[in-house]
């Protein structure tokens, strides 16, 4: 039975930029679910209000409604424990939950400072002062002062990944051979960047710009195919 | 059979002090392994050398010397499967690398200016000049100057520690209900500047004292009856 998952698009419905519905894509790719992904606008909150919250990811599978990627990504892990394991393990699930707070409070909150005028230009024109707003309050300054500095910017990002750069020194993903879920966490920063921005976030001789290339390359190339720009 | 264990020691030759060593002492009792715990000081190259390198941790385990801490993690992990898994799965394995580099390149580079001159007050007379010279060079000024304004930075490690804490609000230990070898890597970092500093890295109401705490009493004990600052 297809899955249903409420995906952040911009103005244009194939552009999915948002790094949370990716860690679920992504998540449903792994365990082979088929799915239909809805474009959906964040001032759309009625569409998925019997998740009882307004932020995507929202799946439904099989009438039951489900918010919050690390929430989806258990109840996937637990729904389908006959699919490939997200997790590895006991252990690994327990791990996870601490990067994915990683990613949320350490990346993320440097990432966005890099593109957030870059996804304003591309959120829904309905969207658009809902975001600019929200974000401008957040930030206590203009989306444009916020991205200014990026250049310099970008190397805080460049500092803070040190510890994803030293693992994929030594192994191929995240999960060791294979991806697992904190693979498609760290690859939802990016394919959110890379969906409205063409700032590249790595230098090319990274170790983690090649471990980027082998998650666009996932799934028949799922992530690579998505509208976004070539960095 | 016993495994023997290379202890960093200060001048009190029960004052144990090295983080790396904490998490190979804490993986030994996680596994139940009977060891020997011999003081070792840093300039005791010689005493090693059969290891092929300089520091400790360093085990003796059936005439087999294995040394860094990670490598005989997975030593013992490989060697006694029959015995507790110390990361609870592969995916737990892939992703304590992260953690580990994350705890190395991350936390501990804040924690050691915390704590460093502490840390030559503990150490043995033959290692003083050595540990003064080496990190001063390191740190490019005297180790009183490194220390003195530890008031105002141990807060970048309370912010460097928030996905720790986002975790530890969430589940019990690093590894879920019980604790597994990333608990222990965590731990070495606050068993370390325990052992020689009076400072506190915490503050009382932090979830991560709590979880410190449960670590204190694991496995009778261990831990919190080593020579230690009541912090």
């Amino acid at each position: 039975m297809t899955i249903t998952l409420f995906d952040l698009a911009g103005a244009e419905p194939d552009r999915r930029f948002s790094p949370y519905c990716w860690r679920t894509r992504l998540a449903l790719a792994h365990k082979r679910l088929p799915v239909e992904t809805l474009p959906w606008r964040f001032t759309e909150k009625e569409r998925i209000a019997p998740s009882g919250q307004g932020r995507v990811p929202v799946i439904i599978d099989a009438d039951k409604w489900i918010a919050d990627s690390w929430a989806i990504a258990n109840y996937l892990e637990d729904t389908y424990p006959d699919r490939a394991s997200l997790f590895g393990g006991e252990g690994g699930r327990a791990l996870a939950r601490f990067f994915n707070s990683w990613v949320d409070a350490v990346l993320q909150p440097i990432a966005v400072r890099l593109v957030v005028l870059d996804i304003w230009q591309h959120v829904d024109e309905r969207d658009k002062a809902y975001f600019r707003k929200s974000r401008e309050e957040r930030f206590g300054m203009p989306l444009e002062q916020v991205q200014a500095d990026r250049d310099q910017r970008v190397k805080e990002l460049w500092q803070a990944l040190t510890p994803a750069r030293m693992t994929l020194e030594r192994q191929k993903f995240l999960g060791g051979d294979a991806p697992l879920y904190p693979d498609y966490i760290l690859a939802g920063m990016f394919l959110w960047t890379r969906g409205v921005s063409e700032f590249p976030l790595l230098e090319s001789g990274d170790p983690i710009a090649a471990w980027r290339e082998r998650m666009l390359d996932l799934y028949g190339g799922l992530a690579r195919r998505a509208k976004a720009y070539a960095v």
